[in-house]
């Protein structure tokens, strides 16, 4: 059940791709399992380099369809396929990436060695596997306060289903690309980790046009939600030197990271804390 | 009129990118203009971590629509987009290729800053600009025999419109994915550069199998069609050592070299050779 996790960027650059960073992709190792979250083009090299297994990927989950979130897909599926994969690929993300993992496939995809399944999914929804569940906006809070939430597929989910264990599980929170605002902070409320954009150092006017965070937002959305670890990434290219978008959240959230390309993160437990026991409503 | 010319390699590996490698995608400066041949998906990065402005790419051809050689095209286009790119971007390819670039402009790009236009050439066509041709089969060998060939907007090119000047122009070949055969050595004839795939080192039957060519093949081609220099690419990512690729080709032809990614060679003309003069039919 206590699963060893890991967290692995495989890209930490907003926009397009610099000589340093690649665009966004987040690899989740979960026991053998790899669940990806973004997968921005290059991300198949970004494997390579890393010491996690494409083939290994069971489940892609997308925040939201910018290019730079998702063009990875296809080369990743294509690989996948010229490496005889058999077992199923699932991806998740918003209405619309049905209709673009058709087009992928239609084109340069005729046929794949393994199924895809295909689920759109809408804010707040709640996707559901045997030892986790995966939240798209706000719900998990209700279930660490003990109220049932309804899940995708109409079913409810009671959270000693996912959090009845005596030990509490881990919670990583993702924003993929983001103001900073309240369901932010809910969302990630006391994550074990915070994995949020900082797409600019310190222009927070243009980074309210283009829908992005500052440095010091993403620390304060750290700090208000009680997180325990924040790292920063989806940095735009002009940040040839990742020193003043850190030293900006450090000025709110001592010990943010910005994350570089393939850093790899173990997931722990709490070391200090008592095991928390949660209790049905 | 004779501008200084040179090719980067911007991606060496066939099939799907290594650490060591990205897939394919072969850029030629000449003068301030960049004309890319074959867009794999990461191109863009590359040339982030290159001397050459993908700004500056007026013109991508495509030699075929495998997905190794074409889904880089996206993420560039994006990237231009974004960086305001005003001036229009020219793309041929074969038949299929406006399929392609209309479904990637459909998502995630609906507006592009820039004007696309996208020629689909066949088997044959050459394609005519200012101071050079580029020819998708051969014909090109009829031009330098002193014949004139018809271009694909129909017009007739006369051999001294493109070839006239006392010194002869620069010749560079480049393959795409093949097997070895004669139209190839007739395409390279007296090339002063032949780019040749070389997928494998020595499985010959396997490489026949799945459409590509070994490494003496490529050689072998080099060395019929007199060629001044051959680099080999397209190298299959089970080789992390390309040594036993490039010895196979050293035994045909002497100076046969693996091409690497980010390498850069100045396109020369032959220095001991007197200058051509040729003549119209």
């Amino acid at each position: 059940m206590h699963e060893y996790m890991e967290l692995t960027f495989l890209g930490t650059g907003g926009s397009w791709p610099s000589a340093r960073r690649n665009v966004s992709s987040l690899a989740l190792k979960r026991g053998s399992e790899v669940v990806l979250f973004d997968c921005g083009e290059g991300t198949q090299r970004q494997f390579q380099r890393s010491d996690i297994s494409y083939m290994a990927t069971s489940k892609i989950f997308f925040t939201h369809l910018h290019g730079d979130h998702i063009l990875g897909l296809p080369g990743l599926m294509q690989t996948m396929d010229l490496n005889e994969r058999e077992d199923p690929l699932e991806i998740y993300g918003p209405p619309g990436i049905k209709r673009y993992v058709s087009l992928t496939m239609s084109r340069p995809l005729p046929g794949l060695s393994y199924p895809v399944e295909v689920t759109e999914i809408d804010d707040g929804t709640t996707v559901c596997f045997d030892e986790y569940v995966v939240v798209a906006r706000p719900k998990f809070s209700k279930l660490q306060q003990g109220e049932a939430v309804e899940a995708e597929d109409g079913s409810i989910v009671e959270p000693e289903q996912v959090l009845g264990d005596p030990r509490r599980g881990r919670k990583i929170t993702y924003t993929g690309d983001c103001r900073p605002c309240e369901a932010s902070v809910e969302l990630a409320y006391r994550s074990d980790v915070l994995v949020h954009e900082a797409t600019f150092a310190v222009e927070s006017e243009r980074a309210h046009e283009v829908g992005h965070s500052t440095a010091a937002q993403a620390a304060w959305i750290a700090d208000k939600a009680e997180v325990r670890q924040l790292f920063l990434t989806h940095l735009s290219p002009r940040y040839e030197d990742p020193e003043p978008v850190e030293d900006e959240a450090r000025k709110v959230f001592e010990g943010a990271e910005v994350a570089e390309d393939l850093d790899t993160f173990t997931v722990k437990f709490p070391p200090d804390e008592p095991p928390e026991v949660l209790e049905g409503p």
